[in-house]
């Protein structure tokens, strides 16, 4: 186990209701904030009819920003940015999924500096203040309501890029299982990829010692296993979301990576098939995985072992451990069938062959590698999309 | 599962060495403190010295207070008290288990009213402030290094009371495994029995669809079970020591409570028998909970065999679940043997018969009843104490 230093200060708020305790939980930061949502479902949902009065009860005023996308984009952060700065605003309110609590962040930190926001993705300085944010979560996925990071896309070249603080922990989120009964069943199974993808890149490290974390993270895999069926079967189970959406949370807060180095050159290869193709965040993360799983098997297969016997329940072969490890990896692929998920490039509908060039951006023309678990440099990369055809 | 807030400040600090940050860690509080201690171990192994000398690198003055022992008492807490007015301290930093921890809590909280630190134990009142706590962990078992708990043990009567409160959260606590390599066995063993009391209080509940903290819960009983005896069998296994020391602090900072409410009447019951024996907290769970198990199992039967199945890898028997649940509770008392613990009161050395005068004190004479899961009246209390005869 590796020495480590956690605290994860965001409150959460957990349970039927619970949006309306936000006007009291922003007043206790700022009587003049930003706003921050998505498209109309907040409002075709009465979620920003219950916030904002919410709001008003406890006497906060409010500028609104909507219009986050999917994979949120820099122009709407520089708006964003300006409107803070513009009406003096103190505090932002996210109302919505990760992109949206993604974008805030991005604003938050911007709104207090004079420089260009975009420069900290490309990792030119790092931010030191950041105006304080609070969320009401809509979807269960990315676990930015209680995580350091945001990642946002710059349309000027379509680069998706990252910045991880612990200045920009929501100062609270709100968790309310109830508001995901109405997402449609691709986004919710996108969701549950995302999350999925949380704890694997986690899960597979080169750090020895880490048998009470591996367990943790294997229990979170096996909710997710059984809880999300459940959720895309019968989209009003508050049960099941309960734990879909505490377990979303709970993969992406730090605590199950406490001792431990993460992988991540999953997501970094996926940001590069986002960038090009705006596919949903989580789609994409269900069809690197397998990809990325058969090119570094052999790297520790006794990790892949434990890894298929404990989530997916294969029966252990001690005569042929690789057998054991690549029917964790077929269970897996067909789990994200199961819940409408495609494992290949063209399921994404991508037909084109831009695979060099999303090779190149993602290790910066072979300048850089990614990953941890295995360091993967341009070919590498290339070779795991090949093997995503 | 219910609604629920969960927000756990403390600050952990983990590692080899980490003890030298301490007085970095302080001086962002006070610059004058009271340096908490117990025996002469920490003087022994050189944890004094360290200690010291990183207070005195960050500028920090302390007054020294030791002498804590297990199942702290009142009147030392009141020594704390005086010294902190006397000497307008305004930190207090813990260097011990949990019970210097719980008493360092106790002294917080006095240190900032004029009244008796007392009556929060007996329930008139709530503290409304407290000074703050910093802790240098050397025994992974009660969790106080996390929690918001302190157990004190009034002399008068020989009352082991607790309070339960969110000011008292350490800022925060700095978790070496080599500290504890020195630890008497038996006080390794009862501390992995405080540990599993602690996960099996949350485990044991009447709230429905916690099946994602149910995991969590397994998995970290499970880290219990296979790292106590490692530890045990080799004390300088610095790998299993962290497992055994991180599981510990996960399984009381209130994460695992999540959306449940837990049982304690086992907690309720050993502080009587510790309360009038001074026999280690420990030692005593692993003599409440057999007995307790035996007494509520029909309750819910299927939480007892799930229990079995997860934890215990009892092969589950649909035709007898019964069986299976009791074949859970004797691996867990066959476990607590293994590590050197006994499972009856005659093996903590009690052979006079005060049963009916631990129940009554337990329950307040009949006036109130203790656990959740089941609620438990003076006979009940009585009928469990018989069966751990």
């Amino acid at each position: 186990m590796e020495n480590f230093e956690f605290c994860n200060p965001t409150k959460i708020i957990f349970g039927r209701g619970t949006e309306e305790k936000a006007g009291a939980e922003v007043a206790a930061y700022s009587q003049k904030i930003l706003l921050h949502f998505g498209g109309g479902s907040i409002k075709a949902s009465g979620l920003y009819d219950r916030v904002t009065a919410s709001l008003k009860k406890a006497g906060v005023d409010w500028v609104e920003l909507g219009g986050v996308q999917p994979n949120p984009r820099l122009s709407l952060v520089y708006e964003g940015i300006k409107l803070c700065k513009e009406h003096q605003l103190g505090f932002i309110l996210a109302v919505g999924g990760g992109s949206v609590i993604d974008s805030a962040k991005a604003i938050a930190m911007g709104a207090v500096i004079d420089g260009d926001i975009w420069d900290f993705y490309l990792g030119k300085g790092v931010p030191t203040e950041a105006l304080p944010i609070g969320t009401v979560l809509t979807i269960p996925a990315a676990g930015s309501e209680a995580s350091t990071g945001t990642v946002i896309t710059n349309e000027a070249g379509w680069l998706k890029r990252a910045v991880n603080s612990d200045l920009i922990y929501p100062r609270f989120s709100i968790l309310n299982p109830e508001l995901a009964f109405s997402l449609p069943k691709f986004q919710v199974a996108c969701g549950v990829a995302d999350i999925m993808a949380h704890l694997m890149e986690r899960y597979f490290t080169n750090v020895s010692h880490v048998a009470f974390t591996d367990r943790l993270l294997e229990a979170t895999m096996k909710t997710l296993i059984d809880q999300g069926p459940l959720v895309l079967s019968n989209p009003q189970d508050y049960d099941a979301w309960a734990e879909l959406m505490w377990a979303g949370t709970i993969a992406h807060n730090n605590l199950l990576n406490t001792g431990r180095i993460g992988d991540w050159a999953s997501h970094d290869i996926e940001h590069e098939i986002s960038g090009i193709y705006d596919v949903a965040h989580g789609a994409g993360l269900a069809v690197v995985f397998p990809a990325w799983m058969k090119y570094v098997l052999k790297h520790d297969l006794n990790r892949f072992v434990q890894w298929s016997v404990r989530v997916w329940n294969v029966e252990m072969d001690v005569f042929n451990p690789e057998a054991v490890a690549r029917s964790g990896i077929q269970k897996m692929e067909s789990f994200f069938h199961s819940i409408g998920l495609g494992t290949k490039l063209a399921d994404l509908g991508i037909k084109d062959n831009r695979i060099d060039e999303m090779a190149d951006k993602c290790t910066g023309g072979d300048t850089r590698t990614v990953g941890n678990f295995v360091k993967l440099d341009r070919e590498a990369v290339r070779e795991i999309l090949l093997l995503a055809e």
